[in-house]
Parts: C-alpha cells; sequence; structure tokens
C-alpha cells in the first residue's frame, strides 16, 4: 500500500462506520484524488422513493475527506455545497471522483463529481481547513 | 393533525426509509416551519470518531424537505450549502430548527440552524423548487 | 470614534476606492456588526435595466469585510454565496446588517441581508480567514 | 454576427452599463459558452489595495449572464457562490471561461473559472432559472 492508501484506507475508511453502512467502495486513491463507488439501498430513500439527499452529499463528503486527507495532514470541512441534478432509484450505483481546484498553506477546495452511469446526478464543492496534524505514515 | 401535519407525518415522513434509519422525531410542523430532533449514534461517525458530516446534512436536508412541502405543494431542493461548525459526539442530540428566508411562485429559500444543546453546531442554506404538483390533502 | 469605527471607516473605507465609487454609506460600526447604504444608479445596471448582480454582492462583500475586521484581526472572505431574491431598479436604496453566526479562533462565519425598503432583495452568505496580523489600533 | 454573438453583444453588452464601467471585453461567444476578459483598475480595489471582491464576482456573474442567455432564452442567476482563491493587483488582467456543469428545462448550472495568467485567482458556481421568455434573433 502507498501511504495514501494507507491513510485512507486503513486510519480512516476502517474506522468510518458510516462510510461502511453506506457500503462505500474506494476504487482508487492517489495523493489528493480518490474514486469511491456505491450502490443506493431501499433504506437510504426518502419519501418520493428516490435516494436521500442526505446519500449523496455524504458519499461526496467521504470522497472529500478521503481526498484532502491523503497528503497525510489532518483536514476537516468547513464549507460544502451540492447541487442534486437528476434523482436516484435503489439498486442503481454512483461514483464520485475528486477534483482539486486549489490549494493553499491552510485551505484546499475541491469539487467532486457524482455519475450514475454516464448522468451527472449530483455536483459537490467542499472546502478544508489543515489543521496541520499529521497522520501516522507507517505503512506496513 | 393539520394538513401540514398530515402531509410531513403520514406522506413523507412514513415512507422516508432513511430518515426513519437517522431515528429523526418530527418535534413540531406548522405551514413552512419544522423542528426535527435525532440522537447521534456509533454507526454515524466518521474515521475521527463524530458525527460524519452526511449526518448532519441528511437531518438538515429532511428539515428543508419538511418545511418547503408542508404547504402542499411538492418541492424539490435544487442547491444547498452547509458549514460544519463544531464536531457532535455519539450520544449528543441534535436538533434542527428551519427558517424561511424568501418565497416565490417557483422557489423557496430556507436557512436551518442545527444546535447540540445551546451550542450551534451546523448551518445550512437550501433553495427548493415547486414543482406545482400538489400532496394529496386528505386528513383522516 | 470607537476602535471599531476607526477601523472601518478610517483604515479600510477611507483607502478602498470601489466602495466609493459605490456610494456605500457606513451607518453603523459595531465590533462585528456594521450597516451599509448605498442607492443604485444607471451605471450600475446590467442588460435587464437591473442592478448587476456584482453590485449587490459588492455591497455585501463590503459589509462582510467591514464586520469581520472590526474585531481588529486582519480577515479575508475565503467563501461566499448570495441569493439574488428580488431585481432593484435605478434610484431605490439597499441597505446592508450583518448577522454573525459563528466563530472559531481561525474563522468566522456571517449572513448579510439586502433590503430594499422592506422588500428583501438579496441574501449572502460569507465565511471569512482570521490572518491573525492586527489592524493599528490608534484611534486619534 | 451568429445569433448568440448577436444576443450577447448587441442585446446584452450594449445595454449593460456595469459591464462597459468594469471595461469587460467579450472575447468569445458560443451557444452556452463565453470567455469574458478585464484589467483591474485602482478605483477597482478595496482598503488592501486588491481588486474588491465584487470586481471578480461581477466578472464572473457577466460570464454566466451572458453564456446561460446564449440559447436565446432569458435565464435570471438565482444562486451563486464564488471563493476568492489569490489576490489581483490593479494593472493585472484576469479572464474567465464558462462550464456548463448540468442542463434542464427550468435550470441550468455553470461553473466559471477565473484566471490571471496561469494562477487561477477565483473559482465561481451559478445556477440559472430559465424564464422561457425568448430573446429576439433577428441578427442583421
Amino acid at each position: 500500500m502507498t501511504n495514501e492508501e494507507n491513510i485512507v484506507k486503513s486510519l480512516m475508511y476502517d474506522n468510518d462506520p458510516f462510510s461502511q453502512w453506506l457500503g462505500i467502495e474506494v476504487l482508487k486513491v492517489e495523493k489528493g484524488y480518490v474514486e469511491l463507488q456505491m450502490t443506493i439501498r431501499e433504506d437510504m430513500c426518502n419519501g418520493f422513493g428516490i435516494a436521500h439527499g442526505g446519500i449523496t452529499y455524504a458519499l461526496a463528503d467521504s470522497a472529500l475527506a478521503f481526498a484532502a486527507n491523503s497528503h497525510g495532514i489532518q483536514s476537516l470541512s468547513i464549507e460544502t455545497s451540492i447541487n442534486h441534478l437528476k434523482p436516484i432509484k435503489p439498486g442503481e450505483s454512483i461514483k464520485a471522483t475528486t477534483t482539486l481546484i486549489n490549494e493553499t498553506n491552510k485551505t484546499a477546495l475541491y469539487s467532486i463529481d457524482i455519475y450514475c452511469g454516464d448522468k451527472k446526478v449530483a455536483y459537490f464543492k467542499g472546502l478544508v481547513y489543515k489543521t496541520g496534524k499529521l497522520w501516522p505514515t507507517d505503512t506496513q
């Protein structure tokens, strides 16, 4: 495992019960970049019978956390927004990919696209604050 | 039950498995206004041992949906943002209250405050689009 | 002049050519709070004959800067959003008031309401980063 | 002139005094896409001696309006956000390019990048509502 994978998979994901409840799979981890995937279940739906907005937000927020922390510096989300573009049905899989828009010493700004097949179903923007605390980097 | 309570409780909440998984309680429903409450569980936490951002977002998004639909016109969220202000621990209860900022024929804009006791832990802003479709209003 | 007024009026506003071009009047300054006012002119309008979105944004952004810096610590805007709620015509006056939503050692979050008479015409949310640099506090 | 150029240049820009005050140049117009450019002047600066946030916002907001209206359907901005990433000095030129993220019958979502040379200085997201009213399309 690379250091980035170690941080995301061993230190973050393995200790993240809600990402596990969501059934998130970590498809790819690189420095400042992740790809995540999950499948919508009936128990993730709202009163309209489609994925609750909190579900797509949670996938995007996990992607933001994983990408921003992959650098090895503990980072916390301070401002996020999401546009829900298309409804998602139970049984459908969605995939999140991250794009680093800007980075400074103190903050990083990412956009995250969520696709269901080739349809873009949500667009997320997130700003993180870098606390300066380091993740342990031993990758045995 | 008033019509507003009927829409929120019978038509929306009773058919919303994710709001039920979250353990959301509907404390109050009026036209364009709701108060919701829930308690953070271990399975709602992230790798930092605090409530996942998706959980507080989901509570706020349910509050937005319930408040906006309580008028009887089906409304869909089109743009939302949230600032996570303070970490929330398992066992703590959080409460969401809605404020209508502006309303037109086609859209409504709400802000939502989330408190944990007397600490504000998140601030949410949401814009909904009114589809024009009506909820059934029979309240037997 | 109080220290807050000195920072906002002497150190910021007097050296801010664009706020002056806008004709902004500083109605009130307290720690973390300002009220600003201006009148829409023809040269501030867009192709629809109403105030350009950049004008109401600029008033709100000046209000954010003035309120956030009034504490005496230099602060920079890092994320802002605005909802344009109603069109504003040339000749109409608009007034911005600030609300502090949350404050930490490093950041502060404000909402700003813009009114034209008793109509709310825009709603702004802004997050600032506190650089830690101090404004001079001599108030002669 | 194409219809898109006619709408943006003749119908919008020529009647938009604030975009003209800003000295905006329309570099390119296609359906749903524009490139705009302007140079920061001293009278566009704030109390820190750098471009006022309202200036970069205004350039982005004009880009949003021009791109969204180029389709021939009158469109109004309903929600916008901007991240100011780097300070811009008087004498520097900035350029805005638009990206269509999503489009429905009623709304369109764009992101806009603002560059100063090869530095990204601002990131803007904007949602417009399509009124359904048409722009005149005669292009003589």
